[in-house]
């Protein structure tokens, strides 16, 4: 009977895809105020890294809120549950030999703690994008602390809600005090050191 | 001012992750019984896309339900929620240019259908992993009809829930009437032809 050799199982491994990718997968997890620039360094690195050739993923609240989360609102529950998923989706393209970017404001410590345990430590790597709320809310690209300060969104980190600053990020974005191509520099050198075999 | 500049996005694509990864992305859904082979061929199947150097990810139980999905039991609503998030993380692997295996029981045609209205036509094909429940009984790798014939496990599909034959699948392979080498070359026939330009 061929049965057993029917159900014998091999499997493709995460360190097969990395070797087929040609370097190593992680998650690099921009966290920040809204309008401090994640998602346009994530975009700005996710562009860099695939002109050198890395496979790369970019999450963010474009591809998440309206698709794996859209039944998840903003209590506190589904705030953890939001950023719990994420972490596992990025778990998986981890496992899939991808570099992940992920740009979520994820203002809690707790939070991001809890992605952190789902990987090694060479695996996950917290950089935290700061820029003062003052300097965010004239940006304010998405016109969302407008909307707060009007009460039409209640709750919003960094006004009527917390944002918990990293304690030991991995990394340091100042982008006050930086431009874009200071930033996506520092960014690319760190990142690209970290993927390193 | 500099402002309108760092705050000008432009974005990496689906088209230029499937042009770097050298091909088409899609999902392959594998549908049929506990034991029908849906994993054995969706595993065999990454292995020989592997070889032919497709960027490849599997989902099934091993990755997803103790991680995204871990939160999920046995309801029906907790069953509808676990095929709908597997479509959207699907979605996103198709999105990153990845061709995507999913082996799931998946046993109501309504969920499936969820899943397909992600996609384009282009981008979801529904693979019917057909063995009749007695072989699938006979075989029973897991060990799991006999715990639901123990009544251990309740509302097994095949035994006490059922399971609904997709009436339009893409592709069907009878595991019962081929075996593993011929059930995979058909297979990997069906996607390369899915998967070209």
């Amino acid at each position: 009977m061929s049965d057993n050799i029917f159900w014998h199982q091999t499997h493709i491994t995460k360190t097969d895809r990395q070797k087929k990718h040609g370097h190593k997968s992680a998650v690099f997890w921009f966290t920040g105020l809204s309008g401090s620039g994640k998602s346009t360094l994530a975009n700005q690195l996710e562009k860099e890294l695939f002109a050198l050739n890395y496979s790369t993923y970019l999450l963010d609240g474009d591809n998440i809120r309206h698709g794996l989360n859209k039944d998840l609102h903003f209590s506190n529950a589904d705030r953890v549950e939001n950023i719990r998923r994420i972490g596992e989706v990025s778990k998986l393209f981890v496992d899939a030999g991808i570099v992940v970017l992920s740009a979520f404001v994820s203002p809690f410590e707790a939070d991001r703690n809890i992605v952190r345990s789902l990987f090694s430590d060479s695996e996950f790597y917290e950089i935290y994008v700061e820029c003062p709320v003052e300097e965010c809310e004239k940006r304010d690209p998405k016109g969302l602390y407008k909307k707060a300060r009007e009460g039409k969104i209640k709750e919003f980190t960094g006004i009527q809600s917390p944002y918990e600053i990293p304690e030991n990020p991995d990394l340091l974005i100042n982008t006050q005090q930086n431009n874009l191509e200071q930033c996506t520099e520092l960014l690319k050198n760190f990142i690209q050191e970290k993927l390193k075999d």
